[in-house]
């Protein structure tokens, strides 16, 4: 470790090289997560104006089990083979598990599954950046770092929030702590990926937290009101709870399909059966798909969750039992929309009880559930700033941190390694 | 590791109870930072109407020197001691290290030595939460977590930023990795510090960053301008050197001393006078005390560092060497501040060299060369974030982190552990 002096020269080359690599793999991740986000939206608006595509929905589970199955190897276990993998390389991502992802989602999407998207996003970038790495013949180290950054410029594309994508690559990996090793190349890669992904033209959506406070204490103004910060803490454990309960329900409904059906695509079939159901019980498909926009005058979705009255009581129940039986029975797409969808509606419910302001709730619903669930309370408070502003600032990160410590130590990514428990 | 669900009463317990315990304790450090706070700002704008007052800086010095060796035990030692103390409760913070350090800041600021003011937050909130943990006889993990929340607390009160008072309460202590364990009580702490420093009506400064950017690619807005961020880069390697060399200079100067003069009363006496000399042969006393404001017209400071022509090309130069003599000669503060100063200077000349935004430019600098010094990038850019908006967050990351992997492993805290090597 001698002198930067005498390093700089040689740190500058390491740095041009990751620059130099990082290119041309942010825009094939950046391009693959626009065309997703294209199929995707194509998808959801087809189905809002054809709802029985629903009834498909077990057939589509057939699909997504039978193409996995033929075609997929290991690439099955999506997001957790790649977090093993930049822990200890060795089993492999295989390049296909891009497409079969992103086509498997879409098909999920399209009839009618409630999943997310960033699994894909994630899952494209990894397996890009594994095949870039074998056809660079990076090993070691090296390679660990350049999936680091396919994770990044995945998110990173996914959500247009670089740098909440950057430290949720690194944050993911371990609960409890977080290592700056391959920081540089993950920023990169995630500033342009996003970067590309915006020049397709990509529309990302907008939130809006109007909610302004100016508090005085003793006639100066200052940063946090106390009373509102204490509701913020309740509220918080409640986060904390519901991304611990999402996790344990998928769990719970997986064991259960393996135990009693065994065979996936009668697991796809019946999984898809009771998706129906529970939704012909409901009346409506607010709870099914993304969820981001409502597609029925007055229907819940995320951006509804933002005003008052925009979300029932139950909201957010309704839409952690559907995801959680959509994806046990082996449809794709990911956790993290239904996630924020949960805490932007409970969020709302608990700002109506607490008599406090819905937008700012939701807000901290939408990061906080998500940072309980996937033990990233940094990067959840990064994405706050990075999608609201930073007025909120230091209710973000209350509310991330507090429900990170109430949500316990398995989270939704079973290859997470524990590096410091929470208590 | 059971159940959050059967957890939960009891984490909520252990909430309750540090949040009980850190009212008190944030009421005094608070309240002893706004006293600090007057304090300097009365020693600095007595020194401006009386500039003679530099001429007994070389007495000044054998004071604090003299303080010192009689009343202040292993006080000397400073944010190092408090850095020690939280890896490895042993030696003690004795309580007189708040009054100690407090009173020889002032009297380094009234004779105009060149010196900072984050070492004295740092080490009130050190030393008050030491003898605060005594008292209520905590020890083990309960009394780390306990330092962790003063120093977080010392910090946000004197910055007003207490979120990133609370990464670099965590950060500080380690290169290359932060761990999550006392995140929650440095929180509470830091933003109730901050509320009662900031109650007591302290004014804290204002600094404004107008540059907006509207980057359009292929008619899509997008958030980063690629040549711009190109210029970022070759500003933050020169940042990350800076830091560097800051740290180096400081030590060279301690160990020149120590060698030579041997005697700590005539290192003092010696460094006053070479500091009296060099601001004789300037003509001015733009860089001596904080430097936040100058005190005549065109004067160089941090302030004016934000428009264009606020800097000399060597204005960073000159900040750098009275700081490291000053702090090598045993007057006391802190670093931070000169760092701000040494760093918005050096990106105001940058701007000018390479033709970018000078405010943006001075505020990159103000939180890289800090970042750099320090081992603390994740703690200054959320530190930019609170300072001067979220619209540049992408490239605050990208400059502090760039800074930091450019400086070396060394910084200026020699306490701090190396975990995860640069590079």
């Amino acid at each position: 470790m001698s002198s930067p002096l005498r390093n700089s020269p040689q740190s500058i080359l390491t740095m041009l090289r990751w620059l130099l690599l990082l290119i041309p793999l942010a825009l094939v991740v950046g391009s693959l997560n626009a065309l997703f986000l294209y199929l995707l939206e194509w998808a959801s608006d087809t189905r809002a104006l054809k709802p029985y595509l629903l009834y498909f929905l077990p057939l589509a589970g057939v699909l997504v089990v039978f193409i996995y199955r033929r075609f997929g190897k290991n690439a099955e276990a999506g997001n957790n083979l790649i977090i093993d993998e930049i822990h200890q390389p060795g089993a492999g991502i295989p390049a296909r598990m891009a497409p079969l992802v992103l086509l498997s989602t879409v098909v999920t999407h399209l009839f009618g599954g409630s999943a997310g998207r960033e699994g894909t996003a994630v899952q494209i970038g990894g397996a890009c950046s594994a095949a870039y790495g074998r056809f660079f013949k990076l090993s070691g180290h090296d390679y660990q770092i350049l999936l680091s950054a396919g994770v990044a410029a995945g998110f990173a594309a996914l959500f247009s929030t670089p740098l909440a994508a950057t430290v949720f690559a690194l944050e993911v990996l371990a609960v409890g702590r977080i290592r700056f090793d391959s920081v540089i190349p993950a920023l990169f890669a995630a500033i342009l990926a996003d970067l590309v992904c915006t020049a397709w033209g990509t529309p990302h959506t907008q939130y809006k937290v109007d909610f302004l406070e100016h508090v005085m204490l003793f006639h100066h103004l200052v940063h946090v009101d106390l009373l509102l910060l204490g509701k913020v803490l309740l509220a918080s454990i409640a986060f904390g709870i519901a991304g611990f309960l999402f996790g344990e329900t998928t769990f719970i409904f997986k064991d259960l399909f393996k135990h009693t059906l065994k065979n996936p695509y009668l697991i796809a079939v019946v999984g898809g059966l009771i998706v129906i159901a529970i939704v012909s019980l409901i009346g409506h498909q607010d709870y099914v798909g993304l969820g981001v926009n409502a597609y029925r005058e007055g229907g819940v979705s995320i951006i509804s969750a933002f005003s008052e009255g925009g979300a029932e009581w139950y909201s957010w129940i309704l839409k952690l039992l559907l995801t959680a039986i959509t994806l046990a029975a082996g449809f794709k797409g990911g956790e993290v929309t239904p996630l924020f969808f949960i805490g932007a509606t409970l969020g709302n419910f608990l700002a109506w009880v607490m008599g406090a302001p819905v937008d700012l709730f939701a807000a901290l619903g939408f990061i906080a559930v998500f940072a309980a669930a996937t033990n990233t309370p940094l990067a959840c408070t990064i994405m706050g700033v990075e999608l609201f502003g930073s007025e909120h600032l230091l209710y973000f990160a209350v509310a991330c941190f507090v429900a990170y410590f109430f949500s316990g130590h398995t989270g939704i990514y079973s290859s997470q390694r524990i590096a410091v428990p929470k208590s």
